[in-house]
């Protein structure tokens, strides 16, 4: 089918590229016409403009956004002129699920339909599909089910899940295909945002495993005896010079804790084992943060997603001031001097 | 190759079953007649006693103990009298690396060598085959390398780590077999510890996610007004009913959580959606422990780990008394009564 | 001064006692009639109606509001056709800042000033005087001094800060008599946000601490011996039965722990030590969990505050669901079998 | 009475110049001769040797070591030679409680008695008295009473804990005068682990809650713009520019979270706002890894008392593998650079 393109980054250029391969048509716009240009190349339709892109679609429109979280109601805002009762917009980026809550409610009364997709995959989705968590109305994502399946990994050789032939059926459930229609508004990127808070959980379980690993030969270090420092009680229990990227290896074949960010662990220190070309400062996006507070307000515990999070604010140094008090509140009470690096 | 296997509970039994199938030859002994005597029929070799096991074995021999982590050393000691300079003694089981460290001091006087295998793949490794961590002596475990190499699940279908090559070479690595000679004595154990203290974490971040998707109805629910607790904000942020089974399917999909542990979790919530045959009373075994002494030793910090743990202590109730003093704080100052059930 | 006081509950009723015996004039008002003649007895000022109470104030007025959070708004609104230029409203309740931001921003256009007040001290407040941090336009602030320093606990026998004159001069602040102007309208509720935010960490680090202790005797328990469990490796480390009530007065005194918090907890031990008659059900306000959204907004890592907060949803059977996942998962991979209670 | 000192650092002296003034008669030695002659001149009898000190004490002698942990061993087994049956050994520095099982093992069949006490003041015992947690024998621990009186704060003008007469009667108990005989050998020192781990939970609470007012102003700084960096969604909740010693001192007075500990961060507030003095790098002593693990080898959950200990090492640095590991994911699954600080 026919679908409208805007915002073409890597994450909207392999969308597209993803959906001429299976057959669609699709219209793209970037404002860089370079973005443009380089699809056009590859059968899209190119567009000048907003205007234009709507134009050139047929109704009811579906255009999907894939434009940064701080632009999308902008974008809604001036595309909005142009779209008529009926057409779909489609937001495919890390918006705040709140935020879809809004838009929809705005949307709706003027009988435009709005669609909020949650897309997993990273660079590697153009090869092997997206993972798509969506919200909306069930007619509009049933109607844009022909896109959603294309984009999608589909069942390839994953396995079956065992059971669930008598428990779901055998058709009918777009989940095995890597897509779901989640719920209303905002349920898509609510389910995203749990995905990406969940992400941060396990690559933080990985991240500390690895570095008890990288410490098993802390007893091979010779230590410095003053009364700021503890000393290692049994340094004949930490001599073992662990080969990180052969473990992370034997980890994929037949462990409990095989997963994607374990294969991407592997890969990562294969390239280079002391993962020297990093200087450990994390990046967070919204989605981690927003799951923490989505489970403050429905009352759930989640030590370890907030604790993921945390260590990322620490590894860019927003601990110091905290750190900066404990070492003044031990100098207050024991006279203690900061050791020096 | 032979082996002499002490142990035939679930995973002494299956690690017997795959090696047969794989043409070793293996003597099997268990407290349990009828555990003998099952293995008997699928053309193990049966012994009544450690000596007759023993006795039944060429030399060198080698003995794989899998038996409860309490039952090590004492198993070692009833073995010793009869086992002979240049005799293998593997303990497969769940051993804290410390007592590998100990024992391999122990024995390797004696000319006896000492070999300790971390086994991970639950259930599943007679079908999968089992990843396997091993510590000792280098020459050693080369020799046992055929028993390994059949327990292993082999390379499968699971892809190769982009770069190996070139990085180690197409051969003399096990690791994409799926075993690994760790290093010296402990060293097994010690990479299989901190596997299953990521194991937690991992499983934990997963735990936590879902807990999150399952609480998105929260503002559904007629809040309770009253000094004691804090109303939800805003109830129309948290209206949606999502079905956890069918998000875990589609997370095993091109997903950046895809993992064998989401896998499980799928088969488990297809089973039952709502989890209710479980009672939330979590078990943890030592290495969860193990792996936080060891990290703390090392100075690493593993909140995320660390809180795995943790909250499997809570589940069984072990914060109850932390909890009656912070109810009791808050009496104090506030004359705040705690809210029944 | 003349105040008047909206709500006449615990909090309300005791700071119009603490105001009347500092020689200030009352008027009253309250929902419950009787809570009204109560205090017209200790001689304050009835009001049978909000109207009544805004004409027996003389102009400017200063009204206070010591409501449940979720009826401020309304109250103000009802406040408000009785309001003139110049009056004062103040909230001494628990309020989110960001609400006070808002009204503050709602009323200021009428001409009515608007001050937020966090108010710290708990039953115990008539007697030791009110911790007060507050908000809003400074003149407004300095109008309303009288009326502070009288609830305040003043400098009383606490210790001066050593150094304090030099760095501040010996007069002009007021935070030495137990109450401050911290900035504009919400800046009191967000700093009282945060005082009860780290309010709960320092109780759970007490909570956690004696639970500690109170488990020294874990050694002299039988240990159950089943695959499940894992068995103390060394009981004799714990054989300790440790007088928690006797240790918490004895860190009362001269201790680097010190504090308020451990001298209820004291109070509560004497009155008893197996703080029997708590469940452990701990309730959480609103400000445990807004001071960790402000954190996660302002990129600040929380550890401790959060595992604080999360610790209460959990003593309340929040963590169930998750705990139940993690049985399950558990099962799939390793067969194993939730222990029976 | 009578008393043996080695020892002679900040802690030693000031011990001996506290029971110096009570009345008592100190024999010192240390290695530093300075350090004895310092105290001599304060009416101390000094001692050259370990010898000397022990033939200088009458029968049964009491030999108070305030030396390094990894000094203790060493120091009783030269002084072991000049002791005689019912003589009294003392530990007062940080010893592992384990080790003081051990050592009063050794030390019993001979005849020698050992005390462990664990003391808390910091460079303020001197004048504010030293709170004291002793193990041992009770007759031993009895017959020291003068001492511990003497170093112990006393009663003073700490209040009372209310229902504390009814409850342990008016006399026999010393924990209101600031020392307390906890239970057998180890238990002193067991109990003032566990008061060190609390320690750094309630610092780190504080710690964390001042970061979070420092961050209130979080909304003025320009935001950066990046895929890789979270815009702050509500600036305008966050333009507080907060005086953290004023909200220090403020605390101090009336509030529930007032303290000791914040009595010192007002002070090195104080003294320098921006604690600028400090880099933030917080070391840790034995005891508050110890705790964790005697906390996970009885199975209670300490989140905070964990994250307070791993935070320091995190201050160090200690976190960074794990960081870069959360990098190297990151740039695989979503060719995510990092950000330049």
């Amino acid at each position: 089918m026919q679908l409208g393109m805007i915002g073409l980054g890597r994450m909207g250029a392999n969308l597209v590229r993803r959906l001429l391969r299976g057959g669609h048509q699709c219209t793209v716009f970037d404002r860089s016409a370079k973005a443009v240009d380089e699809l056009v190349k590859e059968t899209a339709v190119g567009a000048a403009s907003l205007r234009e892109l709507v134009e050139r679609l047929t109704k009811p429109r579906a255009v999907w956004l894939m434009v940064p979280v701080g632009a999308v109601d902008q974008t809604i805002a001036e595309l909005l002129p142009y779209l008529e009762h009926g057409d779909i917009v489609i937001d495919g980026g890390n918006s705040y699920y709140i935020d879809d809550i809004r838009r929809a409610g705005e949307l709706t009364p003027r009988g435009i339909r709005y669609v909020d997709v949650g897309t997993s995959g990273g660079v590697w989705g153009l090869e092997r599909g997206y993972c798509m968590m969506i919200g909306g109305d069930a007619g509009t994502v049933r109607y844009l089910d022909p896109i959603f399946a294309t984009l999608a990994p589909g069942h390839g050789d994953i396995p079956h899940t065992p059971g669930r032939d008598e428990a779901v059926g055998k058709d009918g459930k777009t989940s095995e295909q890597g897509y779901l229609h989640c719920g209303p508004s905002g349920a898509g990127h609510f389910v995203k945002m749990v995905h990406n808070g969940i992400e941060y959980g396990v690559m933080a379980a990985y991240a500390e495993g690895f570095a008890v690993l990288k410490g098993a030969n802390a007893g091979k270090k010779s230590g410095v005896v003053d009364a700021e420092t503890t000393p290692l009680r049994d340094p004949e229990h930490f001599q073992y010079d662990l080969d990180l990227t052969e473990i992370a290896e034997v980890w994929r074949r037949g462990s409990v804790i095989a997963s994607w960010l374990l294969d991407l662990s592997a890969t990562a220190l294969i390239r280079d084992p002391a993962l020297s070309t990093f200087a450990g400062r994390v990046s967070d996006s919204g989605e981690g943060r927003w799951t923490i507070k989505a489970a403050i307000d429905e009352g759930v515990p989640v030590h370890v997603l907030s604790s993921a999070l945390y260590e990322r604010f620490s590894s860019r140094g927003e601990a110091d001031f905290a750190d900066k008090l404990l070492s003044a509140m031990r100098y207050e009470f024991g006279g203690h001097l900061e050791k020096q690096a």
